[in-house]
Protein backbone atom coordinates (compact mmCIF):
# COMPACT_ATOMS: atom_id res chain seq x y z
CA UNK A 1 0.00 0.00 0.00
CA UNK A 2 1.17 3.30 -1.17
CA UNK A 3 0.14 6.10 1.94
CA UNK A 4 0.07 9.70 1.06
CA UNK A 5 0.37 12.14 4.09
CA UNK A 6 -0.95 15.31 3.68
CA UNK A 7 0.45 17.77 5.94
CA UNK A 8 1.49 21.67 5.97
CA UNK A 9 4.81 22.27 5.08
CA UNK A 10 7.50 24.32 6.97
CA UNK A 11 7.02 22.59 10.78
CA UNK A 12 6.90 19.05 12.68
CA UNK A 13 3.55 19.83 13.87
CA UNK A 14 1.50 16.96 14.29
CA UNK A 15 1.97 15.66 11.21
CA UNK A 16 5.38 14.43 12.70
CA UNK A 17 3.70 11.56 14.87
CA UNK A 18 2.30 10.38 11.70
CA UNK A 19 5.50 11.09 10.16
CA UNK A 20 7.29 8.47 12.47
CA UNK A 21 5.36 5.45 12.33
CA UNK A 22 5.42 5.87 8.37
CA UNK A 23 9.52 6.25 8.94
CA UNK A 24 10.06 3.94 11.84
CA UNK A 25 8.09 1.14 9.76
CA UNK A 26 9.62 2.06 6.81
CA UNK A 27 6.42 2.32 4.83
CA UNK A 28 6.28 3.45 1.13
CA UNK A 29 4.69 6.91 1.56
CA UNK A 30 4.68 10.79 -0.57
CA UNK A 31 4.86 13.86 1.91
CA UNK A 32 2.38 15.44 -0.56
CA UNK A 33 2.50 19.14 0.51
CA UNK A 34 5.62 19.10 0.92
CA UNK A 35 6.11 18.06 -2.84
CA UNK A 36 3.54 19.84 -4.50
CA UNK A 37 2.60 22.73 -1.93
CA UNK A 38 -0.24 23.53 0.67
CA UNK A 39 -2.89 23.73 -1.67
CA UNK A 40 -2.75 20.27 -2.80
CA UNK A 41 -4.70 19.90 0.80
CA UNK A 42 -7.45 22.36 -0.28
CA UNK A 43 -10.00 20.33 -1.88
CA UNK A 44 -9.71 17.81 0.69
CA UNK A 45 -9.94 20.72 2.97
CA UNK A 46 -13.48 22.02 0.83
CA UNK A 47 -14.64 18.86 0.94
CA UNK A 48 -14.32 18.09 -2.86
CA UNK A 49 -11.57 15.38 -2.67
CA UNK A 50 -12.31 11.75 -3.13
CA UNK A 51 -12.43 10.10 0.34
CA UNK A 52 -13.76 12.14 2.98
CA UNK A 53 -13.21 15.61 4.08
CA UNK A 54 -11.06 16.39 7.10
CA UNK A 55 -11.15 18.92 9.33
CA UNK A 56 -8.01 19.97 9.25
CA UNK A 57 -3.99 18.10 8.75
CA UNK A 58 -2.51 15.76 8.98
CA UNK A 59 -4.66 13.66 7.23
CA UNK A 60 -3.68 10.36 5.37
CA UNK A 61 -4.96 8.93 2.27
CA UNK A 62 -4.79 5.10 1.49
CA UNK A 63 -6.17 3.92 -1.51
CA UNK A 64 -9.75 5.39 -1.52
CA UNK A 65 -9.91 6.73 2.27
CA UNK A 66 -9.20 9.57 3.58
CA UNK A 67 -8.36 9.58 7.55
CA UNK A 68 -7.45 12.65 9.77
CA UNK A 69 -6.61 13.21 13.39
CA UNK A 70 -3.34 11.99 14.30
CA UNK A 71 -4.72 9.10 16.90
CA UNK A 72 -7.32 7.84 14.08
CA UNK A 73 -4.20 7.42 12.08
CA UNK A 74 -2.17 5.48 14.28
CA UNK A 75 -5.43 3.55 14.94
CA UNK A 76 -5.61 2.95 11.35
CA UNK A 77 -2.22 2.64 10.49
CA UNK A 78 -1.07 0.30 13.48
CA UNK A 79 -1.91 -3.12 12.32
CA UNK A 80 -0.69 -2.87 9.21
CA UNK A 81 2.42 -1.53 10.23
CA UNK A 82 2.90 -3.77 12.95
CA UNK A 83 2.77 -0.60 15.01
CA UNK A 84 0.40 -1.89 18.02
CA UNK A 85 -0.75 -5.45 19.06
CA UNK A 86 -4.01 -7.00 17.29
CA UNK A 87 -6.13 -7.61 20.30
CA UNK A 88 -8.63 -5.54 20.69
CA UNK A 89 -8.15 -5.05 24.21
CA UNK A 90 -4.34 -3.92 23.53
CA UNK A 91 -5.43 -1.33 20.84
CA UNK A 92 -8.49 0.44 22.94
CA UNK A 93 -4.80 0.69 25.22
CA UNK A 94 -2.75 2.25 22.42
CA UNK A 95 -5.37 4.71 21.66
CA UNK A 96 -5.98 5.99 24.60
CA UNK A 97 -2.14 6.42 25.79
CA UNK A 98 -2.34 8.53 22.81
CA UNK A 99 -4.85 10.65 23.44
CA UNK A 100 -3.38 11.37 26.43
CA UNK A 101 -0.50 12.47 24.81
CA UNK A 102 -2.60 14.36 22.20
CA UNK A 103 -4.74 16.31 25.31
CA UNK A 104 -0.93 17.12 26.81
CA UNK A 105 0.09 18.46 22.91
CA UNK A 106 -2.92 20.17 23.04
CA UNK A 107 -2.41 21.88 25.93
CA UNK A 108 1.22 22.69 25.36
CA UNK A 109 0.29 24.79 21.99
CA UNK A 110 -2.02 26.74 24.23
CA UNK A 111 0.87 27.51 25.91
CA UNK A 112 2.07 30.00 23.93
CA UNK A 113 -1.37 30.49 22.50
CA UNK A 114 -3.92 31.11 24.86
CA UNK A 115 -6.16 33.34 23.95
CA UNK A 116 -6.16 32.67 20.28
CA UNK A 117 -4.67 31.21 17.68
CA UNK A 118 -5.30 33.22 14.85
CA UNK A 119 -3.37 35.75 16.96
CA UNK A 120 0.42 36.69 17.27
CA UNK A 121 2.63 34.62 20.11
CA UNK A 122 3.43 38.68 20.76
CA UNK A 123 0.35 39.98 21.43
CA UNK A 124 -0.88 37.15 24.24
CA UNK A 125 2.69 37.16 25.28
CA UNK A 126 1.66 37.83 29.02
CA UNK A 127 -1.30 35.43 29.20
CA UNK A 128 1.09 32.95 27.78
CA UNK A 129 3.73 33.60 30.66
CA UNK A 130 1.22 33.43 33.29
CA UNK A 131 0.12 29.99 31.56
CA UNK A 132 3.23 28.28 31.21
CA UNK A 133 3.99 28.47 34.99
CA UNK A 134 1.00 26.44 35.43
CA UNK A 135 2.17 24.25 32.14
CA UNK A 136 5.47 23.70 34.41
CA UNK A 137 4.45 23.35 37.69
CA UNK A 138 1.69 20.99 37.60
CA UNK A 139 1.18 19.64 33.98
CA UNK A 140 4.32 18.87 33.08
CA UNK A 141 4.83 16.93 36.26
CA UNK A 142 1.34 15.36 36.35
CA UNK A 143 1.44 13.82 32.25
CA UNK A 144 4.86 12.53 32.33
CA UNK A 145 4.84 11.15 35.86
CA UNK A 146 1.91 9.26 34.53
CA UNK A 147 3.52 8.15 31.24
CA UNK A 148 6.68 6.80 33.54
CA UNK A 149 4.26 5.24 35.77
CA UNK A 150 2.48 3.54 32.35
CA UNK A 151 6.27 2.22 31.80
CA UNK A 152 6.56 1.28 35.13
CA UNK A 153 3.15 -0.86 34.94
CA UNK A 154 4.00 -2.67 31.74
CA UNK A 155 7.50 -3.99 32.77
CA UNK A 156 9.56 -1.30 32.75
CA UNK A 157 10.19 -0.73 28.96
CA UNK A 158 7.58 0.69 26.77
CA UNK A 159 4.17 2.07 28.00
CA UNK A 160 2.20 -0.94 26.26
CA UNK A 161 4.46 -3.84 27.26
CA UNK A 162 5.93 -4.01 23.55
CA UNK A 163 7.03 -1.42 20.52
CA UNK A 164 4.09 0.52 19.25
CA UNK A 165 3.22 3.98 17.64
CA UNK A 166 2.68 5.31 21.67
CA UNK A 167 6.55 4.78 22.26
CA UNK A 168 7.32 7.09 18.51
CA UNK A 169 4.80 9.44 20.10
CA UNK A 170 6.66 9.87 23.39
CA UNK A 171 9.52 10.45 22.20
CA UNK A 172 8.59 13.29 19.83
CA UNK A 173 6.73 14.54 22.77
CA UNK A 174 9.89 14.30 24.91
CA UNK A 175 12.28 15.79 21.98
CA UNK A 176 9.51 18.52 21.49
CA UNK A 177 9.70 19.38 25.67
CA UNK A 178 13.37 19.22 25.95
CA UNK A 179 13.51 22.07 22.64
CA UNK A 180 10.62 24.17 24.14
CA UNK A 181 11.35 23.72 27.81
CA UNK A 182 14.97 23.08 28.87
CA UNK A 183 15.26 24.36 31.89
CA UNK A 184 12.47 22.68 33.47
CA UNK A 185 12.89 19.58 31.52
CA UNK A 186 16.44 19.37 32.79
CA UNK A 187 14.90 19.64 36.42
CA UNK A 188 12.43 17.03 35.78
CA UNK A 189 14.59 13.95 33.73
CA UNK A 190 16.58 12.83 37.42
CA UNK A 191 12.41 11.44 38.22
CA UNK A 192 11.69 9.92 34.62
CA UNK A 193 14.16 7.23 34.14
CA UNK A 194 12.49 5.35 32.09
CA UNK A 195 10.88 7.92 30.13
CA UNK A 196 14.79 8.76 29.37
CA UNK A 197 15.70 5.45 28.51
CA UNK A 198 12.74 5.32 26.11
CA UNK A 199 13.71 7.90 24.08
CA UNK A 200 16.92 6.81 24.14
CA UNK A 201 16.07 3.41 22.49
CA UNK A 202 13.34 4.88 19.68
CA UNK A 203 16.13 7.39 18.91
CA UNK A 204 18.36 4.57 18.10
CA UNK A 205 15.59 2.03 16.02
CA UNK A 206 17.10 1.89 12.47
CA UNK A 207 13.99 3.67 10.62
CA UNK A 208 13.78 6.62 13.09
CA UNK A 209 18.19 6.84 13.35
CA UNK A 210 17.94 7.41 9.65
CA UNK A 211 15.15 9.50 9.20
CA UNK A 212 16.34 11.83 12.27
CA UNK A 213 19.23 11.89 10.06
CA UNK A 214 17.94 12.87 7.46
CA UNK A 215 17.10 16.25 5.56
CA UNK A 216 13.26 15.23 6.19
CA UNK A 217 13.20 15.81 9.57
CA UNK A 218 12.54 19.50 9.77
CA UNK A 219 14.13 21.13 13.32
CA UNK A 220 12.16 22.24 15.85
CA UNK A 221 11.29 26.02 14.94
CA UNK A 222 9.26 29.25 15.92
CA UNK A 223 6.05 28.03 14.07
CA UNK A 224 5.21 24.66 15.36
CA UNK A 225 3.44 23.39 18.46
CA UNK A 226 7.02 22.79 20.77
CA UNK A 227 8.33 26.77 20.20
CA UNK A 228 11.07 27.65 22.77
CA UNK A 229 9.84 31.19 23.78
CA UNK A 230 13.05 32.10 26.95
CA UNK A 231 10.47 33.79 28.99
CA UNK A 232 8.43 30.40 29.29
CA UNK A 233 10.66 28.25 30.70
CA UNK A 234 12.61 28.19 34.02
CA UNK A 235 13.57 25.13 36.42
CA UNK A 236 10.25 25.47 37.95
CA UNK B 1 -22.00 -7.55 30.05
CA UNK B 2 -22.19 -5.19 32.85
CA UNK B 3 -20.29 -1.63 32.78
CA UNK B 4 -19.13 0.20 35.20
CA UNK B 5 -18.72 3.94 34.66
CA UNK B 6 -16.61 5.83 36.62
CA UNK B 7 -16.82 10.07 36.49
CA UNK B 8 -16.71 12.87 38.93
CA UNK B 9 -20.28 13.34 40.46
CA UNK B 10 -21.70 16.66 40.50
CA UNK B 11 -21.28 17.92 36.54
CA UNK B 12 -21.88 16.11 33.27
CA UNK B 13 -18.50 16.90 32.23
CA UNK B 14 -16.71 14.16 29.85
CA UNK B 15 -18.72 11.44 31.43
CA UNK B 16 -22.34 12.74 29.78
CA UNK B 17 -20.31 11.59 26.50
CA UNK B 18 -20.20 7.65 27.30
CA UNK B 19 -23.05 7.99 29.75
CA UNK B 20 -25.60 8.88 26.57
CA UNK B 21 -24.34 6.09 24.70
CA UNK B 22 -25.27 3.83 27.67
CA UNK B 23 -28.44 5.59 28.25
CA UNK B 24 -29.31 5.65 24.54
CA UNK B 25 -28.39 1.68 23.92
CA UNK B 26 -30.04 0.45 27.20
CA UNK B 27 -26.81 -0.63 28.42
CA UNK B 28 -26.57 -2.14 32.30
CA UNK B 29 -24.53 -0.19 33.76
CA UNK B 30 -23.67 1.67 37.05
CA UNK B 31 -22.34 5.04 37.28
CA UNK B 32 -19.58 4.14 40.17
CA UNK B 33 -19.14 7.31 41.73
CA UNK B 34 -22.63 8.32 41.83
CA UNK B 35 -23.14 5.27 43.54
CA UNK B 36 -20.37 4.93 46.38
CA UNK B 37 -18.51 8.56 45.84
CA UNK B 38 -15.81 9.97 44.23
CA UNK B 39 -13.29 7.86 46.04
CA UNK B 40 -14.16 5.11 44.48
CA UNK B 41 -12.25 6.35 41.68
CA UNK B 42 -8.78 6.62 43.66
CA UNK B 43 -7.33 3.13 43.39
CA UNK B 44 -8.06 3.10 39.45
CA UNK B 45 -5.46 6.66 40.01
CA UNK B 46 -3.01 5.31 41.75
CA UNK B 47 -2.55 2.25 39.79
CA UNK B 48 -3.29 -0.11 42.29
CA UNK B 49 -7.05 -1.32 40.93
CA UNK B 50 -7.20 -4.23 38.35
CA UNK B 51 -7.63 -3.73 35.05
CA UNK B 52 -5.06 -0.62 34.38
CA UNK B 53 -4.21 2.58 35.06
CA UNK B 54 -6.35 5.67 33.53
CA UNK B 55 -4.84 9.26 33.24
CA UNK B 56 -8.10 11.04 34.40
CA UNK B 57 -12.10 10.18 34.70
CA UNK B 58 -13.94 9.22 32.84
CA UNK B 59 -13.40 5.58 32.62
CA UNK B 60 -15.22 2.46 32.01
CA UNK B 61 -14.47 -0.87 33.66
CA UNK B 62 -15.76 -3.88 31.38
CA UNK B 63 -15.00 -7.29 33.13
CA UNK B 64 -11.14 -6.95 33.44
CA UNK B 65 -10.78 -4.23 31.50
CA UNK B 66 -10.35 -0.49 32.07
CA UNK B 67 -10.74 1.73 28.92
CA UNK B 68 -10.42 5.78 29.47
CA UNK B 69 -10.53 8.81 27.10
CA UNK B 70 -13.96 8.90 25.61
CA UNK B 71 -12.98 8.50 21.94
CA UNK B 72 -11.58 5.22 22.73
CA UNK B 73 -14.55 4.29 25.28
CA UNK B 74 -16.81 5.14 22.71
CA UNK B 75 -15.11 3.15 19.61
CA UNK B 76 -14.84 0.22 22.89
CA UNK B 77 -18.51 0.40 23.42
CA UNK B 78 -19.77 1.14 20.02
CA UNK B 79 -20.09 -2.13 18.50
CA UNK B 80 -21.21 -3.94 21.48
CA UNK B 81 -24.03 -1.22 21.60
CA UNK B 82 -24.64 -1.19 17.88
CA UNK B 83 -23.59 2.75 17.95
CA UNK B 84 -21.43 2.53 15.27
CA UNK B 85 -20.44 0.32 12.35
CA UNK B 86 -18.96 -2.76 12.03
CA UNK B 87 -16.71 -2.01 8.86
CA UNK B 88 -13.51 -0.60 10.18
CA UNK B 89 -13.04 1.67 7.51
CA UNK B 90 -16.18 3.25 8.50
CA UNK B 91 -15.37 2.84 12.24
CA UNK B 92 -12.61 4.86 12.24
CA UNK B 93 -14.39 7.93 10.08
CA UNK B 94 -16.24 7.47 13.82
CA UNK B 95 -13.17 7.82 15.97
CA UNK B 96 -11.91 10.67 13.60
CA UNK B 97 -15.38 13.00 14.10
CA UNK B 98 -15.61 11.99 17.64
CA UNK B 99 -11.80 13.45 17.77
CA UNK B 100 -12.94 16.50 16.50
CA UNK B 101 -15.45 16.92 18.83
CA UNK B 102 -13.39 16.78 21.87
CA UNK B 103 -10.82 18.54 20.18
CA UNK B 104 -13.58 21.59 20.38
CA UNK B 105 -14.69 20.53 23.74
CA UNK B 106 -11.47 21.13 25.10
CA UNK B 107 -11.54 24.23 23.44
CA UNK B 108 -14.79 25.05 25.17
CA UNK B 109 -13.39 24.60 28.76
CA UNK B 110 -9.90 26.43 28.10
CA UNK B 111 -12.46 29.42 27.09
CA UNK B 112 -13.12 30.01 30.92
CA UNK B 113 -9.65 28.73 31.51
CA UNK B 114 -7.84 30.23 29.45
CA UNK B 115 -4.13 30.23 32.06
CA UNK B 116 -4.79 27.47 34.53
CA UNK B 117 -7.28 24.82 35.02
CA UNK B 118 -6.67 24.57 38.59
CA UNK B 119 -7.11 28.26 39.06
CA UNK B 120 -10.22 30.25 39.66
CA UNK B 121 -12.23 32.04 36.78
CA UNK B 122 -12.19 35.13 38.40
CA UNK B 123 -9.12 34.97 38.60
CA UNK B 124 -8.63 34.82 34.34
CA UNK B 125 -12.13 36.35 34.03
CA UNK B 126 -10.33 39.25 31.41
CA UNK B 127 -8.27 36.37 29.78
CA UNK B 128 -11.38 34.69 29.71
CA UNK B 129 -13.36 37.17 27.84
CA UNK B 130 -10.58 38.29 25.46
CA UNK B 131 -10.71 34.09 24.38
CA UNK B 132 -14.28 33.38 24.28
CA UNK B 133 -14.53 36.23 21.33
CA UNK B 134 -12.49 34.32 19.35
CA UNK B 135 -14.33 31.43 20.21
CA UNK B 136 -17.07 32.90 19.25
CA UNK B 137 -16.16 34.27 16.25
CA UNK B 138 -13.76 32.11 14.61
CA UNK B 139 -14.09 28.58 16.46
CA UNK B 140 -17.71 28.13 16.57
CA UNK B 141 -18.64 28.64 13.07
CA UNK B 142 -15.60 26.72 11.74
CA UNK B 143 -16.45 23.72 13.57
CA UNK B 144 -19.80 23.69 13.44
CA UNK B 145 -20.19 24.26 10.20
CA UNK B 146 -17.55 21.35 9.69
CA UNK B 147 -19.83 19.23 11.10
CA UNK B 148 -23.07 20.65 9.48
CA UNK B 149 -20.88 19.80 5.97
CA UNK B 150 -20.30 16.11 6.98
CA UNK B 151 -24.36 15.77 7.86
CA UNK B 152 -24.82 17.14 4.58
CA UNK B 153 -21.84 15.31 3.04
CA UNK B 154 -23.50 12.17 4.07
CA UNK B 155 -27.22 12.41 2.86
CA UNK B 156 -28.76 15.04 5.46
CA UNK B 157 -29.29 13.04 8.63
CA UNK B 158 -25.85 11.52 10.32
CA UNK B 159 -22.34 12.89 9.72
CA UNK B 160 -21.98 8.77 9.56
CA UNK B 161 -24.87 8.04 7.18
CA UNK B 162 -26.53 5.69 10.30
CA UNK B 163 -27.27 6.66 14.09
CA UNK B 164 -24.02 6.36 15.76
CA UNK B 165 -22.16 7.43 18.88
CA UNK B 166 -21.27 10.77 17.02
CA UNK B 167 -24.77 12.01 16.98
CA UNK B 168 -25.36 11.67 20.60
CA UNK B 169 -21.96 13.56 20.98
CA UNK B 170 -22.80 16.21 18.65
CA UNK B 171 -26.12 16.60 20.45
CA UNK B 172 -24.59 16.80 24.10
CA UNK B 173 -21.90 19.25 22.75
CA UNK B 174 -24.79 21.71 20.79
CA UNK B 175 -26.98 21.19 24.00
CA UNK B 176 -23.91 22.15 26.14
CA UNK B 177 -22.75 25.54 23.30
CA UNK B 178 -26.81 26.44 23.52
CA UNK B 179 -26.25 26.51 26.97
CA UNK B 180 -22.93 27.96 27.69
CA UNK B 181 -23.56 30.66 24.54
CA UNK B 182 -27.37 31.46 24.20
CA UNK B 183 -27.00 34.97 21.98
CA UNK B 184 -24.03 33.32 20.23
CA UNK B 185 -25.85 30.47 19.34
CA UNK B 186 -28.89 32.14 18.56
CA UNK B 187 -27.10 33.69 15.70
CA UNK B 188 -25.70 30.48 14.65
CA UNK B 189 -28.49 28.30 14.63
CA UNK B 190 -30.12 29.79 11.07
CA UNK B 191 -27.02 28.56 8.90
CA UNK B 192 -27.16 25.04 10.83
CA UNK B 193 -30.27 23.48 9.51
CA UNK B 194 -29.13 19.74 9.55
CA UNK B 195 -27.42 20.29 12.67
CA UNK B 196 -30.53 21.28 14.75
CA UNK B 197 -32.57 18.70 12.98
CA UNK B 198 -30.03 15.85 14.15
CA UNK B 199 -30.20 17.61 17.65
CA UNK B 200 -34.13 17.26 17.86
CA UNK B 201 -33.92 13.86 16.37
CA UNK B 202 -31.35 12.69 18.86
CA UNK B 203 -33.48 13.89 21.85
CA UNK B 204 -36.34 12.03 20.66
CA UNK B 205 -35.01 8.56 20.60
CA UNK B 206 -36.74 6.60 23.49
CA UNK B 207 -33.63 5.65 25.68
CA UNK B 208 -32.49 9.54 25.34
CA UNK B 209 -35.54 11.10 25.73
CA UNK B 210 -36.22 9.04 28.94
CA UNK B 211 -32.77 9.33 30.15
CA UNK B 212 -33.22 13.61 29.76
CA UNK B 213 -36.35 13.39 31.83
CA UNK B 214 -34.81 11.22 34.65
CA UNK B 215 -33.09 12.82 37.62
CA UNK B 216 -30.02 10.59 36.61
CA UNK B 217 -29.60 13.63 33.72
CA UNK B 218 -27.83 16.31 35.64
CA UNK B 219 -28.03 20.32 34.92
CA UNK B 220 -25.57 22.24 33.38
CA UNK B 221 -24.55 24.21 36.16
CA UNK B 222 -21.26 26.25 36.94
CA UNK B 223 -18.67 23.57 37.30
CA UNK B 224 -18.87 22.20 34.24
CA UNK B 225 -17.12 22.28 30.94
CA UNK B 226 -20.13 24.05 29.19
CA UNK B 227 -20.39 26.90 31.90
CA UNK B 228 -22.93 30.53 31.11
CA UNK B 229 -20.85 33.41 31.80
CA UNK B 230 -22.90 36.17 30.79
CA UNK B 231 -20.04 38.37 30.06
CA UNK B 232 -18.17 34.92 27.50
CA UNK B 233 -21.57 35.11 25.34
CA UNK B 234 -22.78 37.82 22.69
CA UNK B 235 -24.21 37.95 19.17
CA UNK B 236 -20.86 37.89 17.26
Amino acid sequence: MHYELYYWTGIQGRGEFVRLALEDAGADYTDMARVHGDAVMDPFLAGTAEGGRPFAPPFLKAGRQVVAQVAAILDFLGPTLDLVPHAASRRVQAIQLQLTIADLVAEVHDTHHPIAASQYYEDQKSEAIARAASMRGERLPKFLGYFEDMVKDNGGRHPLREHSYVDLSLFQLLAGLDYMFPQRMRALWPRLPLLAALKERVEKRPGVAAYLASERRLAFNANGIFRHYPELDGPE
